[in-house]
């Protein structure tokens, strides 16, 4: 479903009325948070996929702590689409950072049940470890939403910096499991 | 096809035109609705995958009552969007109970059918047992239908009272089978 | 992929602006042109995957005669749309039917293409038998497409005829196969 | 994705207002450039499904490179819409080739992703061979960009050309590794 999420997404990028590069500015900033949507959902595809798969027992909590992330990753291009056609005004940006604060606190119950499904002794438990990227990334998104409102870079810069966290599979789940 | 229905239900939330909270409140009960549907379909989601799963025999039969089942829920995203833009109107309201219930009726159906091509002492027969759930939810869906032209509250209810008692996975066959 | 073609017709539905009966009127046409297509896309769902599970080796001229079958089936949700929102006009009337009858041809290349790849004496070939079936739809709707211009309701006889031939899945490869 | 993707480029064949010809005629360019970017997209869907299923060992490396594709992939319903809506313009015209040279680029990166990771005598490397099909193509592209602003024919013409190179699935993996 995240594959459907990010190709829905591209709906958002309206095609300009003109055939000049006048009438391809106003598309820019929509152009500019899709890319970063796609590598968040990217990013959630990849991991989700592993976290899954890792997985020995699937139970009915999961399957609701998985759709309550689905819920969440669905208003991403909601989101994206009203922050790039008000070319990242605050409301829009706090309301990005809070949609993304969601999923991130979604994906972490998800995973707790995950590992809480599994047993005392799982390898999913001891590939997570302490969790600390997921826990610096909901920090930052936290201090990224009041933000919006003093200065949008700075929101839009701590968003930029949980991305280049996350870029990188979640090696822990990829070594150890495989 | 469901995961595909949810995510097209989600292109019915209209990105505002402005960017403060005012351009934001239209949008909101087109909103409550698609958390409504959202965790509709959810549950359809994930004891549609559950049923199926329990089959050991795929027949004519059910491929058609899984198709009909598809056609009404395909529904879902037209009348969400048609009661949240008209702000829960009675008729809009009684045409949403009316995709449900349809949808409802059709699960039935597919169950049925299931359960007669596993033949007699299935696992399947055994773990749904006489479905009470399923008929009573019929039946509010069809108390709830005529009542929104009274008071659309008490339609309301009755349909957020039906998603209490699906809310949790089928049970039933949760434990039955696994 | 048809699964995705199905829940994408549903986006033509348009939502009507009022919430009235009067408002309603106008979706009807669409709506019913709607059930007819999505019954079509549904039994070419059904038929499509037996086949393909039918086949014990896939090459690259099956996997060409797939995406061309796909191409014309990719074109009804479009056809679908014109004819519902022009009233059955004689012009959208016949380009459905031109659109159904190339995709009734593209399936017959596809089961073709199948037959000749899975060699002399195959189940598949066994099954499909002279496919008279197959022969009749399309004489069927060679009749059809001239038909809306004398009198659209021949047509949309024709093409309902064809539609309860083929409803029931092909018993003769889901008999002869399982 | 792919699949999405191609379904998702049918929502820009807008439904003409009419039901006469007039009415069909300004969708056409559209529809010329639909078919051309359908026929991409299914090169590209049955050329990744093969490399895909060839590849023994799938790294967090593959899984970027491969949403790396998606990503300009995603674009060419986009390209589509703008090229097809302006008949042909320089502009879209050189940006539809643009997104077509990133789309070749991202696939040969990641046909050499995988094969690096497959090891050094894998089945996929000998398959593959020099890849004179794929560098051809990207030096047509290359070619056909800047041309669009000198005569536009010549760079549909390099388009159509490259298309015809690709038109059958990758003999290459095709045989070797069946």
């Amino acid at each position: 479903m995240i594959a459907i999420l990010i190709t829905i997404m591209v709906l958002e990028l309206r095609i300009p009325e003109g055939a000049d590069w006048n009438a391809v500015r106003p598309v820019m900033p929509v152009f500019i948070t899709y890319v970063m949507s796609f590598i968040v959902l990217g990013i959630y595809w990849n991991n989700h996929h592993l976290l899954i798969h890792a997985a020995d027992r699937i139970t009915g909590a999961i399957l609701w702590a998985n759709l309550h992330l689905l819920f969440w990753l669905s208003l991403i291009p909601f989101a994206t689409g009203w922050t790039g056609r008000n070319n990242f005004a605050p409301l829009p940006t706090a309301v990005y950072g809070g949609v993304l604060l969601l999923c991130a606190i979604a994906y972490t119950i998800l995973l707790r049940t995950l590992i809480a499904a599994q047993g005392a002794d799982s390898r999913l438990k001891e590939a997570i470890g302490n969790d600390a990227k997921g826990y610096t990334s909901l920090a930052m998104y936290v201090a990224a939403i009041p933000l919006a409102f003093v200065d949008r870079r700075l929101s839009w810069t701590l968003y930029l910096a949980v991305l280049l966290i996350w870029f990188i599979p979640d090696r822990r789940i990829d070594k150890r499991l495989s």
